[in-house]
């Protein structure tokens, strides 16, 4: 390893520093999406960044809204939006061609574009040409810092929590803000540790963890939560499933990078096949468990499940209060829905926070 | 995803023909090396392709030789060396400033620099210089196909065998060479499919896994070892350890991604620490043993372990001989070094094959 930990912090903190100067407030475009899973950067923008979100824009052939002014480029520049952000998180990460005369659109009416997918904007070139002709940005944000080093799995100071999951878009960065502000409300010195590009976009910083080249994705996750204060908390954003069978790489080396002495599950109960993925079973919450507990003590001999966090918007409140208390009593763990807080949820975090 | 996995064969096709076409025989650069595990890139092309390998060349500061003739650059290219590769396989693929002077000799000498690090060797501007001054070649080969497809995880046509380990540079890679030669002299149709830089430098072909971006690393692996005949067998290269802190990822996403019917463990019992990450115990096979049918079911529920490859190269004949009888009646598997060979192997050998 060429250079020590503290210069690539460095690195990282220029690269959030960038991510830090996004042209704002934000016109959100939603393609031909149809499944609300798949605009999971848009949703988390609204409801975690209301105040950047000026309305949203969407192909004719998509199926979903999100409930915002439904404005065109140019009503959106009118009042006062400077940046169109691609609201879809595909799998693949790829820009469709369909989307380009909406994005061309977009930079005629005077906004930038910012993208966290994984194909960069300027290798359109209809929107290269188009940018460089208007003077507009076209801004990549999932590209990781530079130069990460390879992990060390060395125990940092501090406290760290990671979302985990049974699935992907089902509510892990939600769960980890949720989480990340209740602990600053209980007066805990608090981090939120984003590792996808929604999470990045809201608190302007991060590490985009699936862009990074897999030898050094433990080393990434070590970067992203460094040594603390005994008593400060990182709450990490999790990615992916261990058993998800395309990203479960991904999610073993944010795992065993973040180190954490808690992780709690995130499950969808609604959901019974894998999204975009159905020739798969999404695996019992136990599972995730046992296997999140095998691999995480390689890095934390500590580490422990907090409780579950469960994705009940397909539920009424007195389905999603009993369907709670049930997988409590079951799992001999606290489970809240963070959307529906409560004190179920206010159980859930006085777990994590116990010694 | 906007093309099939058919047409990102083809790509990767072209990737291996431009493997194909590297400059040989070969000077092996074993640079400042003082441990013989950082250098299993040399000792491997040695074992396993030593007619294109015409001498050795290291720093005065290195400890480690490979038996081979001790050949300055130009006695190399006297002897018909056309290329310097470089050896080492360390922390990070880093290529040293140290090693910057020697490198430079080899292009004054008449040689192709071929590598497998991380780091591209253009990005060294006296290299890249001299190689411009020269008209040689740099050959960067850990650079994987482009337009990896996300994966899918469905079953393919046709048998896989992926060898794991407890550790890093144990033996996964020879081990799958000799398993695919001992399949393919029972008359099995066998490839050996190679994911890192040495066993792509003795095949000609295969992908870098380290080197892919994290969210598309299964992809990748399925990509390695495509649909097939139903009685042919794919013996992938195992990478890591699903265990290792820093590279754990990798190992999960080329286990999911190689769907493996079988898998073999690689283990030196004479190592009871990490390579190069002393602060972690080598974890026990029947752990690794354990995980991997936890995990890897995910994508082949038939997964089952063929046996253990041990790494006797500490032990006389007689304790190797009766350290394999003793872990084989422990483990109730076939364990057999396949270095040495013999009815050991030969029964494991016969177990992998078994229906």
């Amino acid at each position: 390893m060429a250079q020590g930990v503290e210069e690539r912090a460095r690195t990282a903190d220029r690269s959030d520093a960038r991510v830090g100067q996004l042209p704002r407030p934000y016109l959100l475009f939603l393609g031909d999406t149809v499944e609300a899973g798949f605009a999971k950067t848009a949703f988390g923008l609204r409801d975690w960044a209301p105040e950047l979100c000026i309305g949203e824009y969407a192909l004719p052939s998509a199926r979903i809204s999100l409930g915002l002014p439904k404005l065109s480029p140019s009503e959106a520049y009118d009042r006062g939006a400077r940046a169109l952000v691609i609201g879809v998180a595909n799998s693949g990460g790829f820009i469709a061609e369909a989307w380009v005369p909406a994005l061309v659109d977009a930079l005629e009416a005077g906004l930038d574009i910012v993208s966290g997918m994984h194909a960069k904007l300027g290798q359109i070139a209809e929107l290269r040409y188009t940018a460089e002709r208007l003077g507009r940005r076209l801004i990549d944000i999932r590209t990781p810092p530079a130069n990460i080093p390879i992990a060390t799995g060395l125990k940092r100071s501090g406290k760290r929590l990671l979302t985990v999951g049974t699935d992907c878009a089902l509510g892990k960065k939600y769960t980890a803000l949720s989480i990340a502000r209740a602990f600053a409300a209980r007066g805990v010195a608090t981090d939120f540790r984003a590792t996808g590009q929604t999470g990045i976009m809201i608190s302007g910083g991060g590490i985009p963890m699936d862009a990074v080249v897999s030898d050094f994705a433990a080393g990434a996750a070590e970067l992203l939560s460094p040594a603390a204060a005994p008593d400060h908390w990182d709450v990490i954003e999790g990615q992916g499933s261990i058993l998800h069978p395309a990203y479960a790489g991904v999610s073993l080396a944010l795992l065993h990078g973040s180190q954490p002495d808690v992780f709690v599950v995130c499950h969808d109960p609604s959901r019974t096949r894998l999204l975009g993925d159905e020739d798969f079973a999404v695996p019992p919450v136990e599972e995730i468990i046992d296997l999140t507990i095998s691999l995480g003590r390689r890095t934390n001999p500590a580490i422990r499940c907090g409780g579950i966090s469960l994705n009940t918007s397909s539920l009424s409140d007195a389905d999603a209060t009993s369907q709670c208390d049930a997988e409590s009593a079951r799992l001999g763990l606290p489970v809240a829905d963070p959307v529906r807080g409560g004190p179920a949820f206010d159980a859930l975090i006085t777990d994590c926070l116990k010694a």
